[in-house]
């Protein structure tokens, strides 16, 4: 294990201030010879789900005993907890309030820690501040190889949320939510192969996805293959159903936004995964 | 000293434009080893206070010998100087116009240099971006190891302004101001431990805050203590007075914005601090 | 050549999505030694022009050697091609859609090659995000050292496009282009030295610059010489005229934007350069 460990950065603490300048120094301060990775740090105010996500979509990439610090942290100062989690090949460090859950459901193998060792901490603990505070400060001490076990004990009993899963209606129709809309206005569903396989096989059969009063019956296979202004169906690269606008805005044009429904209707069964 | 020395950067460049990229590329290519961090890019154009406020909250937390360079540079082609200025544990690169006037407030040694040395300068220097012609370039070679006297003279009426600090009205009130709002809507006044001890005690008296026509009577120890809604008062993590609103923007609730004053009194004396 | 390269990015993903942090992950886990470092993520989304100026002004900037990254892409998923290039002391990686034409421009010796080697890639690849599962990839193994041939083919028939050029209506008239607004709102057009020699000698000769319906007359050296919204001609750090106002944005002053055109009128020739 090298000194020259990954350490990376997702948080809703945004660009303006200084609070995730603070959180770099703190963790070089422990341990000099860190690679600091800024993953995205607008996450939307507050919001652990959009946290979980991003920290879903990018940790499996980095390489194996990536350290990944997550501080969308609501209840900072509250008696919410701080944990450290190892997985098969990566470690995470966040507060204890679902923002992993979306780690826990992919992850086989999962230990998962209270952090209680206060004398790793920058002292004295602000109730306002622990990405630097506590986060910054235990990412580093772990950076510099030292045992999981010192920062607390194991439990079991922490914080997960189920991500919103389709609802199937009947044998034919489902209904989903958005998750996010990406920067491009990308609608990204929380449909995936494995909700309606039926649609995102080799050839894709009729159907409808409604997005508000918009009817959606076109699939494509790339952004770029539709008419301007043509919002079309989409397998993103996230692994979900999304709607798209070649070169314009799927949100704006369907009124959409986190949260609005969808519907999808199948002339066939929606099918089951594999 | 390694070669792979730390240098930050905080400017007021933003995100959308190559600017800090240049600045990257001249550093890097002086000494290709130096260990680059992003402070903020995002400091409020022109706006010499706010860029101070961000070096100051950060600085400290950095490993010694880190190299700060803050570029918040209104005057970039004037008379004004750049300096080069060292103190106990970092040094600093900025143009001399009070950026790092909180830096001299709070370091007791500091010796503050001209920079004149042209030839370390990006020939032809710019008179419109020094960032990448003057600061990034002295920063590699800073980096690199070379002697701070080669960069110019030791210099004494390098510029600093006074932060903006309360004014006792009487015994019992005190008038500040909005030092800045940040990324979540909380609003950081300049009132310290130092202007009101007795408010800052482990028993909080009965106190009141003005901001606007709103008065705000509680203090929380924590953002997440509070009703939906409901403005508090609060001990930031930087050290100031805060208003803060649970999951909400305080900013936004009392229409307040850097620059507002507010008020705060008290039963008893302030205090002063210990 | 050292493993520890510089990889630089460059992309229209935001910073509000887990696109670029996915990205850093691929390259990484290819290679864990590599330095990555952000250029810009926000050109404007799917315009191939604002990527080719962003990659123009700073990859020069650079060490030898550095593997720059562009993923400005709107023709992801399609029979765009994905190229290799190397020029005498930098390689490029992006999409076949002219966001390196700047660069061509620049440079004299370039090679171009296809990529093809579909083993590099990350499997199964997306139609939607190449950025991660080609581009991150290739510049992933690119950085280790791997020889350029191992990638694809030279071709000869690469897309570049002609950035825009000023016009000469007369000997003494020029019409011109926004070629965008940066952060500050100066409004950079795209006449250069080149264009009017006569205008950017040491002594500036009289001359009109429209823009709208506004009228400069009055060239600056630098930022700061200029009355409180005044707008005034400046020669710009890119080595485009701008129009500039003192703190404050001509932008805004003048209602101009990318695209606007301008006008520039000498009583005398515009003259060659040199």
């Amino acid at each position: 294990m090298t000194q020259q460990r990954i350490v990376t950065l997702t948080t809703d603490f945004g660009l303006h201030d200084h609070y995730v300048g603070a959180m770099k120094g703190v963790i070089l301060n422990v341990n000099p010879d860190v690679r600091l990775v800024d993953i995205c740090h607008s996450v939307q105010p507050f919001d652990v789900l959009d946290g979980a996500l991003t920290i879903a979509q990018t940790y499996r990439y980095f390489p194996s005993d990536t350290i990944h610090v997550g501080v969308v942290d609501p209840g900072v100062g509250s008696e919410r907890r701080a944990i450290l989690v190892t997985a098969e090949k990566h470690m995470f460090i966040a507060p204890d309030n679902g923002v992993l859950s979306m780690v826990y459901e992919r992850e086989e193998r999962i230990s998962v820690r209270h952090i209680t060792s206060e004398h790793y901490f920058l002292q004295p603990v602000s109730a306002t501040f622990h990405g630097r505070d506590v986060f910054a400060r235990v990412a580093g001490y772990l950076s510099k190889g030292m045992e999981v076990g010192k920062f607390g004990e194991e439990i079991s009993d922490y914080v997960r949320f189920a991500a919103p899963k389709p609802r199937a209606i009947n044998e034919r129709m489902l209904r989903g939510v958005v998750l996010k809309v990406d920067k491009f206005g990308n609608i990204i569903t929380n449909i995936t192969p494995q909700d309606a396989a039926a649609l995102f096989g080799s050839q894709t059969p009729p159907f409808k996805l409604m997005v508000g009063s918009t009817e959606i019956t076109r699939m494509s296979r790339s952004y770029s293959e539709g008419a301007p202004g043509e919002p079309f169906a989409i397998v993103g690269s996230m692994g979900f159903l999304e709607v798209a606008v070649n070169r314009g805005s799927a949100a704006q044009t369907l009124s959409a936004q986190k949260g609005t429904e969808v519907g999808l209707i199948l002339e066939q069964a929606l099918g089951t995964a594999g």
